[in-house]
C-alpha cells in the first residue's frame, strides 16, 4: 500500500532570504520531498504545501488523505491559524503520522501534543553535530550508520522539555559539549510521532544521504497500520451479555 | 519538609443535588483533604479551594505555594477559565506535582497536558470496581491491598485515550466485563502526574480507607523533591570553555 | 520480502493426552501455523519445531534464518537445554523478534530477557476473557475487534511480574472478576518481543479468528526492519578526528 | 525511617595497585560510603562490603536488612559467586534498591535483571566529561547542577545495550564525541535500580561533590517505600465472591 507524504514547510526564510533560497532552492519542502521520493520510491507519494496556501494547504480533506505529515516551521509558528492546528491535531489523534523536524519543537501542533513547553537551549555557530543511535533495532534507525557526522549544524542542547520518549533512536553530541535527544518517538492517540532535530534552513542538511535515510525510514514507521481513521472518542456503553454472539446489549440495561 | 497540598473541587453537585451533599457534607474537597490529614498527619498542610472562588483560587501566589495540586471536575470543566488553567500548567511544568480524580480526566489542564482527548467509555450503574496493583514496588501502591473492591462504582472502560504512562500502578475491572487504566503516571516539566479513577459524586468512593490510603501516597509522590519552580524555558547559550572553573563563557563567541 | 517466522513448541501435552490432541490434532504449533499462513499469506514463510527435534530445532543454522520465533512452553520448560536458551536469547539481541505465548510467561527465554520471575495468578477453570485494546494505533491492534471474547480460557490475573512494557497493547478482564496485561511490547538489544497470554491447551483458542489476527500482526511487527544480525558487543575506540571523511581513527591515541 | 545503604565493592585495584589505592585510600566502598553519610547524615546507615568477605559480604540476613545496595565492578564480575548473585537479584525483585556503578554495567547482577548484554564503547584516556540533566524534575536530579563537568574520566559511549529505561535523567558527552546514557532508571519486581555512569578507579570521581549528590539522590529514591519485602510469587487462585467482607473464596470453587 502507498504511503500518502505531506511535507508541510512555512517556506518564509527560503522566500525572503536570497541566502537560504540558494541552500534550498526547492525549499526545504522541496529537499526533504525529493529524499523520500529517492529513497521509497513507489513506497510513496509525496505532496508539499505552505504556510501560504489557504487553509496552509492542510484542508481537512487534504488531512483524510494523508498518511504521514512531516512539519517543519521556525519563524512562522505564531502565524499557523489555531483552527489548522486543532484539525492537524485531531488527524494525529486518528491515526495519521507526525514527523516534526528540527526548529519545529516549537510548532503550535508539537506542543499541544506533548503537553510541554519543549524548549532546549541553542546556538547558531555551525558546530559539528554527531548522531548517535541509542536503539539499533528500532525500524527508524534501519541502515543508518553508527554514528554519523553533521560537519555543519545549529546547536541544540538539552535539557529538551519533553515528556519521557516512547523510543529513544538518537542522541547527538555536539563540538561545543551540548548533547541533544535528536531523534525520538511518542504515540498519541492512534497517532505515530517522531521528532527528529537534524536540518536548519542555513546549513543543506536536508541532503545528508543519512538524514534522509532516517525521514524515509521515518515515514515508513509513522504510517498507519490500519485503514481506520478516527480520534477516540468518549461513549456511554450499555451493559452487555458477553456470551451472546450479537452485541450482547441487555435491554433496560443503564448506560 | 511539610507538603502543601490543595484539594480543588468545582463543588457544584454538592451545592446544587442535596443527595449529593448527603454523601458529602464537606464537599468531595472537604472528604478528601480529611482523608489526607487522617493519613499524613505533620507531613501534610491541607488547604482546599472551589471553581467559585476568585480566579477559582487558584493565583499565582497560591500556586507558588502549593506543593501537590489535587483536581476533582465534572459538569464544570468549560467553567474554568483558561487563563487559570494556563496558570496551573506553568506551574506544574515548574515542579508542582498534580493529582487528577475521576471524571477529572476530560478536565481542561488534564487534556491540555497530554495532548489527547483523555476520552473513555463509561456507564453509571453502581457496579462493583476491583483495583489490582500491577506495580507493587511503587510507592503510591505502598500499603495498599492487593486487590481492593468497591462496592458501587461508575464504571468506566478501556480504550482510555493518553499516551502510555510512565508507570502503570493499578488497573480495575468492572462487573460488566470492563477494565480501565484506573491509575497512571506522567511526568511534564519538572512536574509529576498522577490519575486516579476512582471517585464519583454519587458515591462515597474518597471515604473508602484504600482509596485514602492511595491518594495519600499519590501526594507523597507527586511532591517535588527539589526547592527550584521553574517551567522549563528556551536558552541561547554562548561556547563555553568547559575547562575553566567559572561559567566559561567564551568571549566573543557565537551565541 | 518475505518474514520467516518459526513456531516452537514443546508439544508435550499433544503427544501425552488424548484429549488435548483432540482439540489440536496438529499441535498447537501446527494450529498457529496454519493461523499465521492463512491471515499472512506470501508475506511469510512458517516452519515449526518442537521440543524433541535434536537440539530442540533450534540450531544456530535455523536461528539464523528467522526473521521471528514464536514460543510456547509449559511443562517442559525445564527440559529446555540451557545451551539452546542461551543461543536463542543472543539470537533475539542480534534482531530476530519473538513472541512469547501463553504459559510461556514462565519459560528460561522469557524470564531471562525480562529479568524478573514472570509470575502471575491464575486459575483454570473454563472461565470467559474478554480482551481489550488499549493502544488502537499500535500495528499489532490492527483490525482487532474492540473487545473480543475468548468463551473459556484460563484465567491469569494481576500481579503479572514483569517490567513495564514499552507498549501496552491489550488487557484483558475474566469471569471471575481478575485483569490481566495480556499484550505488552518489550525490546532487548535489537530484537523485538512481543508477549501475549491468550492461548491454553485445554481451549481452541488458537483457532479463535481475533487470537490469529494478533499473532499475524504481533509477527509482521517484529520481524527485523534491517538485516543487520548482530548482538551488541563491547568496543574499545579509538579517538577519531570527525573532520576526517575516513574513519578518523588518530594515530598513536588512546584507545 | 533510616535507610539502610550497603556500599559493596569488589576491591581488587585498590588492594593490588598501589596507584589506585593513591587515589582511594579507603577504596572505592569507602570514598562513596563517606559521600552518602556526609550528604544524608542520620538519614541512612552506610555499611560495606566486598567480594573478598565470606559470601562476599552478601549473606541472605545481610541483604533482609539491606534498603539500598550499591554496587562497583569491573574486573572481578566473574568472581562472583552465582548463588550470591541469584540472592541480589531476589532480594531487589523483593524490594530492595539497586546502584550500579560505571564498570557495574557487566556486572552478573545488572546483566541477569536486564536481560541485554549492557555492552557499550570504551576508551580510557583522561577525557572530560560533561554530565547533563535531562529530567531535572527527577528527585535523582534534585540540586545537581546543570551541566556538571568531570575533569577525567573514561570514556563511554554509545550503543549502551540496556532496555528503554524507565526514566532518563542524566545524558553525558565526552571530549572526543561520544555520548552515553549515564542515568537511567529501571524497576525489576518491588525493586528500584540506578545506573549511574561516572565513577573509575584510575580518576578521582567519586569525591566530586556533584557526583555524590547524585548517589544520596539515588539512595533516597532506591529505597523501599513499603516494608513488604518478598519477590512476586506464582499463585493459584480460588474464585472469589467479591461482594463478601472476608477473602470471599468460594467452597468448591476451581482453583
Amino acid at each position: 500500500m502507498t504511503i500518502r507524504a505531506l511535507v508541510w514547510n512555512e517556506n518564509i526564510h527560503e522566500t525572503t532570504q536570497p541566502e537560504i533560497r540558494a541552500i534550498y532552492p526547492e525549499g526545504i519542502h522541496g529537499a526533504i520531498a525529493q529524499g523520500l521520493t529517492e529513497l521509497l520510491g513507489d513506497e510513496v507519494e509525496v505532496a508539499t504545501a505552505t504556510l501560504a496556501d489557504p487553509e496552509h494547504g492542510l484542508t481537512a480533506e487534504v488531512l483524510a488523505a494523508t498518511d504521514v505529515l512531516l512539519w517543519w516551521g521556525h519563524i512562522g509558528h505564531d502565524r499557523v491559524d489555531d483552527e489548522v492546528v486543532a484539525r492537524v491535531q485531531e488527524a494525529v489523534l486518528g491515526g495519521m503520522g507526525l514527523l516534526v523536524l528540527h526548529s519545529g519543537h516549537f510548532s503550535k501542533i508539537f506542543t499541544r501534543l506533548l503537553g510541554t513547553t519543549c524548549s532546549l537551549s541553542w546556538r547558531n555557530a555551525g558546530e559539528r553535530e554527531i548522531v548517535w543511535t541509542t536503539s539499533p533495532g528500532h525500524p527508524i534507525a534501519a541502515g543508518v550508520e553508527q554514528p554519523f557526522v553533521i560537519d555543519q549544524q545549529e546547536t541544540y542542547g538539552e535539557h529538551f522539555d519533553i515528556p519521557e520518549p516512547e523510543s529513544q533512536v538518537f542522541i547527538s553530541s555536539f563540538e561545543g559539549g551540548e548533547v541533544f535527544r535528536s531523534g525520538v518517538t511518542f504515540t498519541r492517540g492512534r497517532g505515530r510521532i517522531f521528532y527528529f532535530s537534524p536540518g536548519d534552513q542555513e546549513y543543506p542538511v536536508y541532503f545528508h544521504p543519512q538524514v534522509r535515510r532516517v525521514l524515509a525510514n521515518g515515514v515508513r514507521w509513522a504510517a498507519p497500520a490500519s485503514d481506520v481513521r478516527a480520534a477516540p472518542a468518549v461513549s456511554n456503553v450499555t451493559r452487555r451479555d458477553w456470551s451472546r454472539a450479537d452485541d450482547g446489549a441487555l435491554e433496560g440495561a443503564p448506560a
